[in-house]
């Protein structure tokens, strides 16, 4: 796992981590698991799982405007991480900031989209914190029940593993890229994101899959990392219009946006990536089939670890995606600046 | 619980839970517990306790200057909260928003708090979430099982109930009062605030308690919420050396402040109000004893609902807490009108 401290975010990470003992109860290390998983005294069919959240960069950086987009996702992400090690969610409590001069009626909103996603999870807010501040900030902590043969982590994928994507990435992105680059709102609606924790197709996937890990990073970062964690490579099959929302293929059409950016930006969009044995790969599609869910092929792992891209053009390109993910200081990037590192890291890499 | 209406902070709480609908799984109502009780599946024995708490307004108003203690009372304040419902604690995630120009030792120190914390409890932090904002806010959420025949709730007591404290209440206030009046750091250092979560006291508690509630909000405030969940009332003598530790004493006397200030202000000390029949008394102060557990004897509770002070003169007077309780609106309250008020009420009920 040294590849990991090459990530400024996993600095960041392990800057606070290195500081507190390792619990014996628990199961997964530091980037292992989307989900903190934990040994229950007297219990050894299951394990709890638990995670923590929060919504607040993208509010101060003006991503999210619509409060009811704040409030879903502040549940959604959470859930995410649970259906990403394939928990059975038991609910989530939430710590909110909110600052008053915003009104009632703002406040509300956010209960909504709050109350909203719950209702599509089946799920509860079980109770919380709520605290005055000048900036919104609402972080959930959800929690579980995984049962311990079925547990997914991050870690455990092998050579000749077939690569899948829940459902269609890109919509954290276009909403990034419509709001940072000041296009116009009709060209990605906020509405338009909506993303929904994959908890049901956590619990089918955890029956088969090797690893397992949410996209809310967007979906190359998160290949990225689970190439740290496993020291595997992914061959990838650059097929934009099979691997990105139709809605975000179309933002990407219309404004000449590469397609590749929708995947490659800091802002995901909470489906799922995992790895499945290729003897198991026909029977994961058809009980998956069984349920709807069709997911997307992605590609298949490799022993070397390097992530690579197979382009239409037949050519095959072994990016490295650390220097855009350290691009990303919040709050202190230049957004103009981080744009033309992105067009000149894809014309090193033959992606324009 | 009509009477929880009257105090505003109840008001905003109840203003995002009426949003959400109640899980069947959920053993407490709002306002009805420290933490949030679970029923498990398959576990009759057992409920998981979860908690959430942020560090955050004590900071930007700073109360807490010295990251250390904003490290440690992120995890004291949510420990807290299992302890007051008699839960065996399994550990906390931590979500951290850190403004990065503070600088590495800044952080350092909130780490070091935290870790010094979390080996006082001989519990873990398991993971968390790091953001980047202005503020800095320390939200944790801790979680544990308690024994489903001995939970605790802040709901139970019964008249002629007697009312205990863990230990000597006020260093919140006092620390609150040093820093809100400007008074020299001397008189009462920051470094006498290390509250510690009566973890260990709670187990002990929760075979005898009908009702347990945490002092984070202060003491009379703490007194003030259970009487409106109880619809009970609490006759309370007035013994301020016994009520206050030491120091908050010592800083009394020096300072001129009354001491009932040290109660009554909304800045608490994470000790455990709670209540034992009065059958159980002496069985409970001896197994309290034995663990070297002395908990000091407030008063009794009495069916009407009113919070009665005995004090020294032998005057026993009715006191209404709302007014104190809806002075405070974090953020937009004047100090010097809210001293003034608390003096005026003082005075009211004949306690200056």
């Amino acid at each position: 796992m040294k590849e990991i401290n090459k990530i400024l975010e996993n600095r960041t990470i392990n800057s606070w981590v290195c500081r507190f003992n390792h619990s014996p109860s628990q199961i997964n290390k530091p980037h292992e698991a989307d989900a903190e998983l934990m040994e229950i005294e007297g219990n050894n069919s299951s394990l709890l799982a638990v995670t923590i959240d929060s919504v607040a960069e993208e509010i101060a950086e003006g991503l999210y405007q619509d409060p009811f987009t704040m409030g879903w996702v502040s549940v959604m992400s959470n859930f995410s991480d649970l259906a990403a090690v394939g928990a059975d969610p038991l609910g989530i409590v939430m710590a909110i900031s909110f600052d008053p001069t915003k009104g009632e009626k703002f406040r509300e909103q956010i209960a909504k989209g709050m109350a909203a996603a719950c209702q599509e999870l089946g799920v509860f807010v079980l109770g919380g914190d709520t605290n005055t501040a000048r900036n919104i900030s609402l972080t959930g902590c959800a929690f579980g029940f995984v049962p311990r043969n079925q547990r997914m982590t991050r870690v455990g994928c092998q050579a000749g593993d077939v690569v899948f994507l829940s459902r269609g990435a890109g919509s954290g992105n276009a909403l990034g890229m419509m709001r940072l680059a000041k296009l116009s709102e009709e060209l990605f609606p906020e509405r338009l994101y909506r993303p929904v924790a994959r908890i049901k197709e956590g619990q089918m996937i955890r029956k088969f899959a090797t690893c397992c890990m949410d996209s809310s990073d967007g979906l190359l970062i998160t290949l990225d990392q689970l190439l740290r964690v496993n020291n595997k490579g992914f061959v990838i099959k650059a097929d934009w219009e099979k691997i990105l929302e139709s809605n975000v293929f179309k933002f990407c059409k219309k404004t000449g946006i590469p397609y590749w950016f929708m995947a490659a930006g800091i802002h995901g969009e909470f489906e799922l990536v995992f790895t499945i044995p290729q003897e198991k790969v026909n029977s994961f599609l058809s009980t998956a089939s069984g349920i709807g869910f069709h997911p997307i092929r992605l590609g298949t792992v490799q022993e070397k670890p390097s992530l690579i891209f197979a382009l239409d053009s037949g050519k095959k390109v072994a990016i490295d995606m650390a220097p855009l993910r350290n691009l990303w200081v919040p709050g202190c990037s230049d957004l103009s600046y981080c744009i033309q590192a992105y067009h000149a890291w894809g014309k090193k890499w033959g992606l324009e």
